[in-house]
């Protein structure tokens, strides 16, 4: 099934707001098999809205359109789209019921005649249940079979309207045995695409028949393997046996799957092990310390740590050798090593981890440009400590460096001692 | 002058990528006064690209593309577009030159066959040079003056682009003395968007004509005052006046304007009045000291600080007493000033920031639900605390958190007292 996306509002159209709304639509159909062939994105006032959503049903026959459902007079959609069906509006009793009833509830006054207004509908339409907010959603259709689903623009009611309303309408009109696109994501860190492509090989351009796309961000470089031509029933058993190829050739590089976060994962591998941490940051200014804390229950083994931004805090507060600290200077081995066990030490931790590096712009030299860092590791007095050159602006160098100093993690962890897979940023281990 | 805006790319129909290419030109040019009536997302195929070209251009003759100027078999772009004007594809042999000694250079090796498409070009059209990237721009028009500019897709590329090669070709297409649309934004923080239209009174709804909207986040409420009616001469002078006329309402709650950010401002503060800092933070867990450490040069201010994470590291760290702290919680007041003015005595700082709060979901109660924040500031002796009530998820407490911490600092540097205003969460201050 092909189906156009009409988005509707002055804020998306003159880029005040990102458009989240078409991207989620999109995402949740091709899973369904359902096909969207355009987008578009027109202003609030009616004219705008009728030509947009006349020229998608001339073209599919089935559209969704998002926003301009809500009580103030910018909101034109139902009107407009009444009128490309040569439909009237009439004032739906249980609705206007629904809307007097929350606005005493809320407000303890009678409901505004301007807010009336969100109770017409357009004649003979079908009323799309609206459970996270006030916006009833509106289904309409021509004998034709061309349809027009009309959804709130706030993303939470929208999306809660798609799940509970439109997917099963939807799913009943697919044809089963259809083909669907899914898509399962394999996430790296600490590897070029280069390196990456080298080793998978064969594999690098697909597998299976399933597509593989790289995905570089700031987390790491992520494996999508998408099935775009297999029925629903197929595509499980293809996307698992195409990972466990993938996995077979860089299996010590992927970290997760999905959406996972390197550090919600190490916080839960230090869960299991009974581990407790401790964190000493220089150029990472307690971006360490935020990304693990952020995940619920932390405390279980977060204790703390000391942000070390000037060079006496190092000394004085993680027992960093001064005389080492004026012949290595801050971003070498041997600091990043004396402030992963001294933060250990002093907060009786199991786990510290040491972190200092040039974010730059400023503070490069020819020996130790801007991206350079070092990252140490201690799990229980064992020590290893990693060197890399970062590359990006001075927010993607510090959160690469805090990535790297999880991956250090994850591969003391899981036993991994050869780092030379590390081709990424010239990383070079000392175990 | 309208124009239109297609986006093109298999990515973005599918809704893996969110587009920003769409939302930076619209406000790029609503500032100029182009208005952009609507905007199309369609495949890469090159049916799709040309069947939403030559509708946008047949509705409006002026069309924007992103997208589609790679060199893979997937970049059909030009050919789609060259089909509509009718025109054939011809090689520029200086794009041809460029490719070539671009790829020598970088890969040692010659370029390779397929690249070479890179070079192909419509008959008759108009580069626009790309100082960004490899694939150069495309301006294509015919004999009634409608025309089509094909811009890359890679944003870093599309938006040099456009300021260097579309924005002065559009500008002297569009009649001068035309209506312009800009917009000014005020950023206030802690007080909330109700209580701000209360104190606005008259002018909560618009001022001198321009319309005045209210954009809520994490970092507090943003008015933004817009002109969409007035000629350029006269835009900045009515911003300039409005944005007085609101000053003179709410200036206390205003702590910056259009992409400020509040931790920047704070240390330029201290970095002109000779201050420096450190943070000792609980449920932020390093948030402040990474927001504050953001900002090059960070270092002449920011000496570092404690994360504070488990309780007896705010006893053993930062000399909070262990009595005080389980007399009143970690989440007090005298264990926040204690945080703040400890940290600030060990760290030999001038300032000191404390921050303890429940960040959720959960450890709430009753007594402290989840939310429940308590900041101090410490500047040279003087101590002050706030207690608030934040709203939303873990990672918006943690983050209006610290927003409520450095508010608190900058109402002491200005020498606001009185804290009555902070009405948003509930603050309460106690001097």
């Amino acid at each position: 099934m092909d189906i156009e996306i009409v988005t509707i509002g002055d804020e998306l159209l003159l880029g005040f707001t990102i458009d989240t709304n078409a991207a989620h639509l999109a995402r949740e159909f091709a899973a369904l098999g359902v096909r969207i062939v355009r987008r578009s994105t027109c202003g609030d006032d009616a004219e705008s809205i009728a030509s947009a959503v006349r020229d998608a049903l001339d073209r599919t026959g089935a559209v969704i359109t998002t926003g301009g459902l809500g009580p103030t007079a910018d909101d034109m959609t139902k009107p407009a789209i009444a009128s490309i069906f040569g439909r009237g509006m009439v004032m739906d009793a249980e609705i206007l019921a629904n809307l007097e009833a929350r606005w005493l509830k809320r407000f303890n006054t009678v409901l505004p005649v301007s807010n009336r207004q969100q109770a017409l509908v357009p004649e003979d339409c079908t009323i799309l249940v609206n459970r996270h907010g006030s916006a009833p959603g509106i289904w309409l259709e021509d004998e034709r079979g061309r349809w027009v689903a009309m959804l709130p623009g706030v993303p939470r009611e929208m999306r809660g309207m798609v799940a509970d309303t439109l997917v099963p309408r939807l799913r009943d009109r697919i044809a089963p045995g259809g083909r669907v696109i899914r898509a399962r994501t394999l996430r790296t860190a600490n590897i070029a695409e280069s390196a990456l492509a080298d080793r998978l090989g064969e594999l690098a351009r697909g597998v299976n028949g399933l597509s593989l796309a790289y995905l570089p961000g700031v987390d790491g470089v992520d494996l999508r393997l998408t099935s775009y031509a297999l029925p629903a029933a197929e595509t499980e058993r293809a996307l698992r046996d195409a990972s466990a190829r993938i996995r077979e050739k860089v299996e010590r590089f992927i970290y997760g799957e999905g959406d996972d976060d390197l550090a919600a994962l190490m916080l839960a591998e230090c869960g299991v092990r009974e581990e407790t941490i401790a964190v000493a940051e220089s150029c990472t200014g307690g971006m360490l310390g935020m990304r693990l804390t952020a995940v619920p229950g932390s405390s279980r083994v977060v204790l703390g740590g000391t942000i070390a931004y000037a060079n006496e805090v190092k000394v004085r507060e993680l027992g960093v050798d001064l005389a080492t600290l004026e012949a290595h200077g801050a971003v070498s081995e041997s600091v990043a090593r004396a402030m992963a066990s001294g933060v250990r030490t002093r907060f009786g931790s199991t786990v510290g981890i040491g972190i200092t590096g040039i974010a730059g712009p400023g503070g490069g030299s020819p020996e130790k440009p801007v991206g350079t860092v070092w990252v140490a590791v201690d799990v229980r007095g064992e020590l290893r400590a990693v060197r890399a050159l970062l590359p990006g602006d001075r927010h993607e160098i510090r959160y690469r460096a805090s990535q790297l100093a999880l991956d250090l993690l994850r591969w003391t962890f899981a036993g991994i001692e050869d780092a030379n897979g590390w081709t990424a940023h010239g990383a070079t281990s000392s175990g």
